[in-house]
């Protein structure tokens, strides 16, 4: 039987596929639509197509929409298709037909597009957030476990001594690199498409620059067409960063997976924060890291599904860029769960002590005892002849401790440069703007 | 028949697969090999693991081997399996014994780190500055065309006004933002992995900060591990930020295969730059646009491909991150490539003169005809009730012009605004410190 | 402040992260589940795990259970983690202990194994009669329009003559490829993974070739480790040929964006179907086949997102397979719902009559003029000056209709043979051993 | 200085950028350019298009030039554009006139498909026949180890007795679901486009019939617009069928890249097949496998690469439709060199002998231990308090063997039956129609 010709009126179908999972992800953007409104109404007045009086009304009831939003007390009406109009009939339901003139000089376009670019700014400095708290988590376990030594590998082999001193400020010192992948898409979410109307701008005289200052945008999105191919373009960039942040958690829980298997055996977790089995005493499974590095590689294939919607449609809008909302809005929350969840269980890694003890990890030091016996004056060639010599005898004997001295060595690890580094990319946000220009729109 | 039945060693079959196409595309890292070893030997003497007779011969004679790259006169030699074998194979025939001593304190995995953040520095600043000649090129379209209208669409229905220099503008517009991940990346390549060894780091007391600041680099991967886990991360990046400009140019030659077709005609090339038929006199296929359009496309894959190879690999080094070459240093090539003929066929574009006048696009300024009556005073349902009785009439005028004045729109283009963006990251990339570093390290 | 700190216990913040949405996705797998213990129970008894009275009970209450299922009243309570606890949790609370009993010779992980794979074949077989629903629709309309003339493109400029009977026809055959993936997921998905236990088997002697037959499979995975590497591997190989249909609708739903819009004019739907506007009566918005475009286009990044998953795990169970249901279960409904509304609007299609008498089409048909000279007698070469010389002098008369005779051209589509073509694939997947099978297994 | 400005004209780098790598990559598609003409002439001959003597002078000059190719003698010469001109040019060399009568009712369109289609075919067989040849090492070195236990895991934690029986044999059957996907691929291609023109068929009396039954096609695409959709649609199905046998490849490359870590040190590799360090005597790094696991993980990224490309480019032929070469052609040789060395290598690999006897592995017999109290007639429960006490007891004594006995499990492999499958999936190819069909073409 096909669909058409079961019970349900056919329009009800069409209107289901088209609006699809709209009103439940517009509520993210309750807030960010009344700030719009506020300032966009502001500069309709400042343009004469708002009388003073129509303003104050309509300010009045906007913060008062918004302190609802606040408070929790906002929802989606059934039948109701999106966030935009549940905001309009609240407002034209407490102000009258004064309600209707907030949309002269802006269309449902430009509408979403500044909706969205606010809501993008909010949700990456909530990100920044988690990814500095988990900075500082791995820094601290860096400088704490900086004495306890590991083997390093390459091509999966034992090849040389590291630390978890190392280890843990690696990945902290990754997180700086992947914070200028975000810097860049908050530089690109933080210009205000408002004002390109449905993509080819208004014969309104509308002042730009105006709502640009009062959402506390850094610059604007000039050319309108630009404004409009933003869509779909912001969404990958956040996305790109996402994932650079995402690759960075993956890769360490991948770390941690093995290194919590019984053949490196390097890390524990407290018994609460595994599952195991009474029978199978050693088994201690890495639930949390395992689906930490599954979501976050899901992460990674998000841009592609992005590109994959945008991919050779030509310039101006088209309607199935409302499915971006599906594939990024959910991103957000997943990623900052992630962030949060590998900081508490960064703090809670039991390290073992001496691994290098055990046989298989003797041979770690032999570059080492080269360089040792290269920087008491042997040529490298003798040196390295002379212990390749002592390992075949058998009667090599490892330094007592790995003496490295140079930036960024066991000895010597610099976190408090690479914690530099992240504080000055942490300013180049300058997140107080927005904030300031968010206190000014809604004090009342 | 096997494979190892055939007439050739196993050996051999090997060989091959393991060394790939290491020797093509190591001739690309040729020049940043001998200028990290120009740095590496500076800093060995000052360490006293050279004297400073034997710093003379190795940069006297690793200078010439500068020029002769410069020269074209340098080659990898069949059987030598990669650039760094050769550079010391010649520096050995050269300088005999102490050619041998450069390999103090390095190891191969951080040569080839240094080599790659030095070469994809390179490679960004000749993408940047392919990105400026094309943005120049649209920017003067756009105030050259700027009196040129064309409908614009949305869900590809004729919708509004626009403007040829609307349209060129928008692109120009969109190369501004490209850069801000070309910037990431870069920011992401200036930073000195030397020093790192294979990724644990050195037991000799190494200078790093001193070769960081003989390459002009902005600062240093500080943590050894960190170093090494750039080894993807940079690509990844670095293939984002070509995804995000080719992104981009592909967009835009959608437009223009669009417009190029009989059914839109917005724009024709020159007849010695399209393909067409002698009994087809309509036909000009604009097979440099779909090309374009092709490369760009699958240029945006480029991050996939380069996520797939490094997902779940634990830290440490693995063979196949030499494949990464394979995949992103034809990229760059590709890009240029394509950034050079979009600038060449954006300028011979010949734009149709009064597209408007054509039936289908009567109603484009249906808006404009409401707002004008708002603007003289009319509620705007009465202004948008009387113009759709006068569409349904069959009275409707459209206004001779589109008189649109905010910023951004089609009589206020603010090209100038965007050229001050575009200057502003230009200067952030800083690449005469680059460049004034390398004279010091390359000057006789 | 730190999620941690707040007044949730963490052990609840742990369970939400690693539950994830089982318990919503797990609703799917229900029925599953209950068929798969309705046939390890048979099988149990049959080696002497049970007794046959333990069997009868067990059997009777699996079967309430299954009803309760199918009747929808069946959910998993709050606090139940999935639906495999949520079903066992009836059992014992109705037989009591016996209900433990079922778990015998069988690991969660080959539970998860055989209800997916029971999932997977019924959606498929759900997907494949939707797949048949619009090949028979685009196959009617194909004949239906077998008389109507569009124009082709190649490069996107207007080439030479085709048709609508041609356009729909190739859309269905289309679908006969498609459902060449179609058919080897479905082979893949019909192999019987119980009895793998935990992925190595187990030390009970088990008869898996009796589970095998009860289920309907055609077939076992032999080998128990390879067993468990069909997790992830089936849904990426499914998840391939869900893309395949999604490739097909993405690219016959571009066309129609472009049929629709005034500067094709070829097609329009009635106007309940479209969104418009009153001051812009030309505007019809394709939004239904804008957003199938894109919900298909993103089922194309699914395979990506899978892939991404699974890349470099070893071998052996890991936790965030479960992630895999997250991915793969919405797009069966999605792809369905695709399937429907496609049929439902190509059948809705308007086609525009007389295309082929716009001005700008006119040289469409010089080849065949050409080769009618050619059939005529008239060297090729001759025949090929004679047209373009009458169309430079303006005196080119266009064939009076398109006389294409051969297999598969306009006057010649070849729908029987093509849907010959289909009715063998659909015979291939033999849904009646299935559903013969399961009617005994619930048989009362 | 701009592309355009240099002594080169702009005509060249047009050429250049436009014809990119075709010269090089059409070689592979000589042979297969040469049967289509082949059967072209003759099918032009019977419809009297060709005389009887102008058919028997090209079939014997097209028979020669296949022979050159054959032979190794054939190759593009400078400046022509493709293999198709090549093999016109030579032909009109050598027959004159009649040489451009091949072309008619063909465009290069359809010729272009066709050779395409023959040239997968070929390259599917190739890969299928290297397929097997894996499958039958792995399952002989299933064989040869099937009483070498190893540790199973789970969540990379010790978890049940597994051998090196199961562990080849699982590879093995893994190939033969992919064969589902190769077998998928071959069916699409092996359907003949030849007498679609440039996509919407010709107004010549072909006989499309005789063209598949000459070349051995199991049918044709019917439809010419689809025909021309096939164009990236092939492609795509191929590469993801490619991608699948690369997925199983990439995975065991995984697991041994573990397995010859210290850390596991389950097999090795005779020492010239790897690489080491003489004063690190324990790393043999697996080069080798790292690389197969690389290069296989890159090959599941060019269905992607192949998607971007096509997504959302409307029906009709574009001329990026090309670049399809440069991603697919490359893959078969590189996923065969896997495929060989994969064989090679596994035939090579040196197992360890008495994995299990190391304390960390002692509690994997626990489950065993349960199962056989449970067989001696002790209920579950108790004889699962029972193993547990005596673990916790320290007691705890494993059996001294694994006695598994169901199908695919450790004591009863089902090798037999899996190579039966194989066998199945094999004779379904039906390589023997094609190569009757080319003997009968290409016979003097």
């Amino acid at each position: 039987m096909k669909l058409w010709q079961k019970n349900t009126a056919v329009a009800a179908e069409i209107e289901k596929f088209t609006v699809g999972r709209d009103a439940e992800l517009d509520m993210e953007l309750a807030r960010f639509d009344v700030l719009g409104s506020l300032a966009h109404t502001q500069m309709l007045q400042s343009i004469g197509l708002l009388t003073a009086e129509e303003l104050q009304v309509l300010q009045a009831e906007l913060k008062n929409i918004y302190k609802s939003i606040e408070a929790g007390d906002f929802a989606i009406e059934p039948g109701v298709e999106d966030i935009h109009s549940q905001v309009e009939l609240e407002l034209t339901r407490r102000v009258g037909e004064a309600g209707k003139k907030v949309h002269s000089g802006r269309s449902r376009n430009d509408q979403v597009l500044v909706d969205l670019k606010l809501y993008f700014r909010h949700q990456l400095q909530e990100v920044v957030q988690e990814v500095q708290g988990l900075f500082e988590v791995l820094q601290a376990q860096s400088e704490k476990y900086k004495h306890v030594l590991l083997p390093g590998y390459t091509h999966l082999q034992v090849a040389m001594p590291s630390s978890f001193g190392l280890w843990f400020g690696a990945y902290a010192e990754s997180l700086v690199d992947d914070m200028q992948l975000l810097l860049a898409a908050y530089k690109i979410a933080d210009k205000n498409p408002l004002g390109s109307a449905a993509g080819y701008g208004s014969s309104f005289p509308l002042n730009r620059q105006l709502t640009t200052d009062l959402l506390g945008f850094e610059s604007m999105n000039y050319n309108v067409v630009y404004a409009q191919m933003g869509r779909g373009k912001t969404e990958r960039t956040v996305a790109v960063a996402l994932a650079a942040v995402a690759a960075t958690l993956a890769r360490m829980s991948m770390d941690l997976c093995l290194y919590m298997s019984q053949n490196f055996g390097f890390v524990t977790l407290p018994d609460h924060l595994t599952t195991g089995s009474s029978i199978m005493p050693h088994k201690k499974n890495p639930d949390v890291f395992e689906l930490l590095r599954g979501k976050c590689n899901k992460l990674q294939a998000l841009p592609t599904d992005i590109s994959m919607l945008l991919i050779n449609l030509p310039s101006g809008y088209h309607r199935e860029m409302q499915l971006l909302k599906e594939s990024l809005f959910p991103a957000f929350q997943e990623l900052k769960s992630c962030l949060q969840m590998m900081a508490y269980m960064a703090e809670q890694l039991l390290v073992k002590e001496e691994i290098l003890k055990d046989e298989k990890y003797k041979y770690l030091f032999s570059v080492d005892a080269v360089n040792e016996l290269v920087l008491q004056g042997m040529p490298f060639r003798d040196a390295y002849k002379a212990v390749g010599e002592s390992i075949e005898a058998g009667t090599f004997e490892a330094p007592a401790e790995a003496i490295h001295t140079h930036e960024g060595s066991i000895g010597n690890l610099c976190n408090d440069k690479v914690a530099e580094q992240m504080n000055q990319l942490l300013q180049a946000f300058n997140f107080e703007r927005v904030q300031q220009a968010y206190a000014k729109l809604t004090a009342e």
